[in-house]
């Protein structure tokens, strides 16, 4: 499984992955699902994988390949809008599924999923979500994030505390928050976290962080998140059953 | 979708299930998906249900038919131990997929799963999980809680907070926040939220409580552990990003 993060913010995006990949509980590895196409200044695109490697791994390195060569098809240099790099994607998701899907099904599920998010000079960021069948749909004020993988355990706190208007350290700190209640819940999601923090109009890929499982912050975070919660549990009142 | 919680307890056992079932969007109602089964000094078996309406109906009526008759295949009072009452809950539901399985498939799914709770005299209190193949496990000290339906959403607090050795009163609570955050994040888990916690040794199902939509006690729950978590993540360190 994986676990993937995008938030929309006021003030730019926050995008996150975790990095444990596994197929079957005897083959753990650490790949990081996080890929950036950038020219500084123009556009700043980072796709966000889930779901089969071989298939993450053909879209992305089929996007990498084509990244300024001018193929109108492929390369996201030519995309004037978010919307159309995230069809881009969705695309090669389609071309890869369409030359493999046959001959990985005997063997297991060969479907793929991404978010899409960033920005391109002359829009406002932007954030895509796309499906395996290569659709897509974007995130917007009243639905500030979108999640890929194992989505379930991280989502309360997201539903429960952030917004648009979050500032970006606290949507950052929520994001944490978030990939700890699922590492926890779920083996197959793991650290290292990669987070970015793009600030709208940067047009660069400057605030990428890697959280390691012993990292000092994301220790102090857990710890006084875990602790804080026990003392405000133990602190409500009790039912009279 | 449906969410049902059996924890167990060095003091004995909290059993609670959601109320709402849904057949499409345009098809949402209320029913009690706990059930008990009791002879007062003698035996308690709470049955709780997910999965399939007509499904779960058919094995809870059967098994309800039943109780007293003598039916040694079925008659839950025939059940020397609470392994043999989890057997007669899987068989019944075998049973009833052989009758209708094959009729229900065109329309959508069949299966169903229980949570199987109780005491009978001469045991501890013990807890079964049923699968849909009518198979089942039991909680222990290390397992204290097993989850039907909906789980992913109640899982973290649980996972945190909850021991065997949980006062009866705080694992209430527990099981409630546990509700709270399943309810907030899937539309098909709603209120009342039927709630029993049981003594152990006391062979009566004497302590069970409804929680309505605008119960005060649970109101109150909700509102104080929303502001307490707002509180308590805002004072965490943000991340240097």
């Amino acid at each position: 499984m994986t676990y993937c993060l995008g938030i929309l913010l006021r003030t730019g995006l926050i995008l996150a992955s975790d990095s444990r990949t596994n197929a079957g509980v005897d083959q753990i590895a650490t790949v990081s699902k996080m890929s950036t196409f950038e020219t500084p200044g123009e556009r700043i695109i980072t796709v966000l994988s889930a779901g089969n490697l071989a298939t993450t791994q053909a879209v992305i390195s089929q996007l990498k390949q084509s990244y300024g060569s001018g193929d109108f098809h492929r390369d996201m240099t030519q995309s004037l809008t978010l919307f159309d790099a995230a069809r881009k994607v969705g695309d090669t998701l389609r071309e890869v599924l369409n030359r493999d899907a046959s001959f990985v099904k005997p063997y297991g599920d060969p479907a793929a999923s991404f978010l899409v998010g960033g920005q391109i000079r002359g829009e406002e960021p932007r954030l895509f979500q796309v499906y395996s069948a290569g659709n897509f749909m974007e995130a917007s004020e009243r639905t500030p994030f979108l999640q890929i993988g194992e989505t379930k355990y991280g989502k309360p706190i997201l539903d429960r505390l952030l917004t648009l208007e979050t500032d970006p350290a606290e949507a950052a700190k929520l994001a944490l928050l978030s990939f700890d209640a699922t590492i926890r819940s779920n083996l197959s999601v793991g650290p290292p976290i990669d987070l970015m923090v793009y600030g709208k109009d940067s047009l660069t890929a400057e605030h990428l962080h890697t959280f390691d499982e012993d990292d000092a912050y994301l220790l102090t975070l857990r710890q006084a998140y875990a602790q804080g919660l026990r003392d405000l549990v133990r602190g409500l009142p009790v039912p009279e059953v």
